[in-house]
């Protein structure tokens, strides 16, 4: 197709988008600027920006200590509008520090909870925080390990699964959507198998939440933890959630002691006393100014609606696969993602041997992909806030400096973008 | 003396403080209102609010993921102004979590490095997460916790720890100034006495950090967390800071084996392989907003120097003990905080029956101070913002509400201040 009937078919598409309107709901600085990392950062919510200052000038400013009075509320607050976006009732998940302490937490609870079975099973497609984390308990513990190798671009699979989970699994621990192709698990039959197996499951939704579609409890999951600065827009380090299924809460108990997870907190009594339902997997004082980005994020994604992200989300890829077939394909890239449209989170990721100096040439031209070790180049679509007309435009740059050769003036080195 | 001649005084040492000015670098809203809870959440400093503005509009709005070329070292950034605000050296410090989580990775890295030791020993004046971390330490690893028992209106002493600490100790780990009494422990000898019995030590400086001096390497100190956000005005839940002496970093593992602490942690690699330095400390991603906070706060304590912090500190809290000897002993009142100057945090505390009553007729009254369980009213002056025409204005509106007896009008029950 040329580039015209292509930009046709966006601008047609954009036209047809029912979330078109939410772009206007974040800051954009600079129109040329072409934003594919979204799934690391989120954009800044104009809600989020005037909340912020509201936070800092009138709350802590102006409320001083008393503003405690209300911020108490925020990590429960802003977990029940988080957990509506993944399938959780309220009362099953809450902000809490990051990803990995909350990994740690949830995973060392679950291994507490199967003391006589000496497996924990991840796979290689796991985001390296959580094969770390998962490495320190095992070693802690004298457990064993065991890692699931996958298909990198097609991601971990049901059958994958029946390999590796048995009578010894204690915990099976799986990004729902995988960091690098953007490829989703099958949540309710893999939670499903390794409970047939005993075994309880903790998954990773750090690409999922705000993306795709996620139903924890429909799944029967047992735990899940998730970051909210990439789909969800909570700025830069925001808070993570986790959750906890309401039946196993109380069952649980997380390794960490601190007092925000005490019954009746401010007795400030001499000995731990955990409290009942999620604040029990809290620990220390939390982040007021963060959380709040964490909340006002999740919120528009919730007035958005999941089911409504999730279908654009579908429409951008595909018409992202569709310009990488036309235009792409004969210049030395490779799909690095699943074709196949259910099993795609917001992102399609592409091999070429040159990745890193394509990277630099792409943010040279005001494209802004992300990159991953080795040949990978990541491009996140953002339902929110980005147009079909972005992904032509931002796709037409990428040909023409494949095309031209311009980014082999780019240096080899590798990118320390998180 | 007469209110009269109170005052003067008051308004003299105000004449001759030589911090008078960084007062004018504090938001202020009501000047009516005396604000002696600093040292459970500072003022906000103009400069951090310029400087959160200006990271939520400028950076997160505009720079996007190019942002964490920058906020990638802001935990060490910040981490070295506050380690010289704690007599530590740079690279020692470093921003990190919560002090609840920061104590759990410190004290079970401590624990690691002495296996053959059965006893962890704290003191029943330590803050109350403190106790619950190292509660659930002991009960994971089997341990013992031997609690001192104190005074708790003087704090822990040197006899206190000679009788608790011995060769079957691992870890001690105290507050260094107490949150109730404000009471300051005597750290070199303190931590030359458990290292003359082979133990670890571990300082909570959540009290002292930015308020009193301290001098963790000159007492050859091996670990240390603090808070930010009470007497370093950071913000309500800013990131704590944690210290291990240089020469213990790269011997001490914490359990947490986040991607933060991981050698090239953008290479992704797929085995944990903890960086040295204090960066082996780490998790996961830092919070930038409420870290910024955290280190704009520190700046100023800097600035202004601790020395002068201290002296004007000690100042603050010898005229309202005057006060209350002069006005408020024979009013039921009685001190639960040092005499001794020297041994005194900024802050002055003190009981009374009716504290919780009082508590609030002073808020009524604009005055703001904090209630801990069970008796106690506790005054923190703040020398970077607190006048002695506050302190003045404090206890003489304190002393008018219990000569009429304007605090039997409010309930009995207890606060949910932090």
């Amino acid at each position: 197709m040329t580039h015209h009937e292509q930009l046709s078919i966006a601008e047609q598409l954009d036209r047809d988008d029912p979330l078109a309107a939410f772009r206007d709901r974040f800051v954009i600085t600079d129109p040329d600027v072409i934003y594919l990392d979204g799934n690391s950062l989120g954009r800044l919510p104009m809600a989020t920006r005037a909340r912020l200052h509201a936070a800092i000038d009138e709350e802590w400013g102006a409320e001083l200590i008393n503003g405690w009075d209300h911020w108490i509320e925020l990590a429960r607050q802003a977990g029940d509008v988080l957990g509506g976006l993944v399938g959780a009732r309220p009362g099953e998940t809450v902000l809490s520090d990051s990803t990995s302490v909350n990994l740690y937490k949830l995973a060392a609870a679950a291994l507490d909870a199967r003391p006589d079975r000496r497996v924990i099973v991840t796979d290689d497609d796991n985001f390296p925080t959580d094969q770390y984390i998962l490495q320190g308990l095992a070693a802690a513990r004298g457990l064993e390990l065991r890692v699931i190798k996958t298909d990198i671009d097609s991601g971990v699979t049901l059958d994958d699964v029946r390999d590796a989970v048995d009578e010894d699994t204690a915990l099976l621990s799986l990004s729902h959507v995988a960091y690098r192709s953007g490829a989703i698990a099958d949540m309710p039959a893999i939670t499903a198998l390794a409970h047939e197996r005993g075994a309880l499951v903790l998954w990773d939704l750090c690409h999922s939440a705000g993306s795709v579609p996620v139903d924890l409890d429909g799944s029967a999951a047992d735990l899940a933890v998730g970051c909210t600065y990439k789909h969800l827009n909570g700025g830069p380090g925001a808070p993570a959630f986790l959750f906890v299924r309401a039946d196993l809460q109380d069952s649980l108990r997380q390794p960490i002691w601190g007092w925000f997870s005490q019954r009746d907190q401010f007795a400030m009594g001499s000995t731990y006393d955990p409290v009942g339902g999620i604040e029990r997997f809290l620990v220390g004082t939390p982040s007021i100014l963060s959380g709040y980005g964490a909340l006002e994020g999740a919120r528009i994604s919730a007035e958005a609606s999941i089911a409504a992200i999730a279908a654009k989300g579908q429409n951008l890829t595909e018409y992202a696969i569709s310009l990488f077939d036309d235009w792409l394909a004969a210049h030395g890239f490779t799909l690095a993602s699943p074709r196949e449209t259910a099993r795609r989170g917001a992102q399609v990721t592409l091999h070429h041997p040159a990745a890193w100096q394509i990277c630099q040439a792409l943010k040279a031209a005001s494209v802004i992909p992300d990159f991953r070790t080795p040949d990978r180049l990541r491009l996140g679509f953002a339902p929110l806030y980005t147009r079909f007309v972005d992904v032509y435009e931002g796709m037409r740059r990428l040909r023409s400096i494949v095309e031209s050769g311009a980014h082999l003036e780019f240096p080899t080195e590798r990118s320390r973008v998180t």
